[in-house]
């Protein structure tokens, strides 16, 4: 057995080289005699790795002084309750909606504000973004979800909201080219998708919104609570952390965001290509909106779906089903995927289809 | 450079064997051609390990049917906040408070909850058990602080509470000796203790209690929907759950609680039996309560503590530094610390000791 390229949607691949490091280092990591999971986060050795590991994603996304950065827990679907409670208390939010994250996004958002949708794609399935927007001047933000990892669609232009602020959950595609981030209020991202292991969460949030966090809340749930005790109110989750510290490094030695844009943009053409090509795949999304991180497809007969399955699993391509509430196949090909895995999927998929001949 | 003894208060030392079977895992894990790091956590093989890990969690500590086991994130102190909302909305809850962490406790329900002080040593400076408990019969429950690992207390006889529900946070102390769980109501604990890593917090709750959660909540943080789906309602930490199924293992290849209670035991004794009878050593809390998991100490002459902590680190003897609160030192002595580390602190107190004449 050895490791096979890995489509998994999330948790998902990371780079070998970075598993490799945590390997060496499981059980003495630097000069502490102890691995990076046995020693006190308030100790100089780990909140060096703290300031660091900020500092390195603050240079990889050009984050702006006006921006802070936290290290927390709970995935982003906690926060999708959280962030609501801290920003929008007593007051409405506008959600733009293009897939099932959003849709969660917006049920979680409920309890604590009034939710305004303002632009959703469900009536044409997702398959398309929205054909507008309505936003409303006094909403408290707007909440958009960059990348759709079910439906496979990305937001790849970020609406005009005015002076209302953006909250993106970025989840499934931070990192995975330059942004501007002075145009968000609020990023935030689970990390097991392009930054780690699951259970963390990343988030960016603009400084002078903390000033909404209601003092009525648990200390826990108040983000401002957060920035305040740099990310330390409580444990954070130091192995993860540790972890997405690797990866920032990683990019940084890969060139970057612009890279991995360029690597990203490249793997997903020549992928959509064959697709469209092909004659035997398909991929239902509107072209201006199409993925660079998850490509759903389908077989011409979906028949053959579990013979594609143990096929393509026997020769090393893994985790490529489908989610079950839309059928198929996809491939999750985030930073971690390097090209020569795109390029073995499209071998397989070629032979695949010239054998059902 | 070689591993230490560590008696850091947490994040604590892990078992070194199963560190190692972590490193060896890393990059392959069982049959999975990826880390358990990278695969669906939705997935066969990881649904495996969760069952797996309830069932050895299960059969350790003796849960009964009536109990459910949670995986959860966000530490103990998320918890703090979040029980409270789940079990006392509107209510009345009884908070008996040894220590820090049950202050902090009864804090983060203030705003969920009506927080009734049971009991408290604060003014005792917390060196010794209440001298007594006034529980309110109507209340939601009764919370507890089974060890306190800032002071040193530990509970070692429970309250009797009649019909009320103990709510135990048992962070420090859990899985180190055996209890009974049909007494408890609920028993959390974040793991980084006695359990894995940070960033990951195991609940376990008695199923009636489950139908006071408020549908009004947020789904993420209403138990009564982590219950139904089985602790995956969002994507859980992965990897902490791995290293918990791993310590588990561990646990039951030692002879289980049982026997660590006694090993636990018999090392809390050897090292208070030193320190009592050193005239040059002290610690303050009352004997029928000092923590079987954590022991601060002080030396004759404070003005020697840098001294102390320069040489016995040097000694390979990490972290004894006390928690700043307190001063001094303190020794956390949990499942993972062997008798062989407390043989070498005492032998090193002992030549310290010589040494200052």
């Amino acid at each position: 057995m050895s490791r096979g390229y890995n489509f998994s949607s999330g948790p998902a691949a990371l780079p070998e080289s970075v598993l490799a490091q945590a390997r060496d280092e499981m059980l003495e990591w630097r000069g502490a005699r102890a691995s990076v999971m046995e020693i006190s986060h308030r100790g100089k050795d780990f909140i060096a790795l703290a300031e660091e590991s900020e500092r390195d994603l603050r240079a990889l996304m050009s984050v702006p002084a006006s921006h802070k950065i936290l290290f927390l827990q709970g995935g982003a679907t906690q926060h999708f309750a959280q962030i609501p409670m801290n920003f929008a208390a007593g007051r409405t939010a506008d959600y733009v909606v293009t897939g099932s994250w959003g849709q969660k996004a917006a049920k979680e958002a409920k309890p604590s504000c009034t939710v305004r949708i303002a632009g959703s794609s469900e009536a044409a399935g997702f398959l398309k973004l929205p054909d507008g927007y309505a936003f409303d001047p006094s909403a408290a933000y707007v909440h958009v979800t960059t990348n759709e990892t079910i439906g496979g669609v990305e937001l790849h232009v970020l609406p005009s909201t005015g002076d209302v602020p953006i909250v993106a959950d970025m989840s499934s595609n931070i990192l995975s080219r330059p942004i501007d981030v002075s145009r968000y209020g609020i990023i935030y991202a689970g990390a097991q998708k392009n930054i780690g292991a699951s259970g963390l969460v990343v988030m960016i949030v603009r400084e002078d919104l903390l000033a909404r966090c209601p003092p009525t809340l648990p200390n826990i749930l108040n983000y401002s609570a957060h920035v305040k005790e740099g990310s330390m109110l409580n444990t954070p989750n130091t192995f993860g952390w540790y972890l997405a510290s690797l990866v920032f490094k990683w990019l940084a030695n890969q060139g970057g965001v612009e890279r991995m844009g360029e690597i990203n943009g490249a793997k997903a053409k020549v992928l959509y290509d064959y697709i469209d090509g092909s004659g035997f795949y398909s991929n239902p999304i509107d072209r201006a909106c199409r993925s660079r991180m998850n490509v759903p497809f389908r077989l011409a007969d979906e028949a053959l779906d579990g013979k594609f399955l143990a096929e393509s699993e026997a020769a090393g391509l893994l985790a490529l089903k489908g989610h079950r509430s839309v059928g198929g196949m996809r491939a999750s090909i985030y930073n971690a995927m390097p090209v020569e895995g795109v390029k073995a999927l499209i071998d397989f998929m070629k032979d695949f289809a010239k054998r059902q001949g």
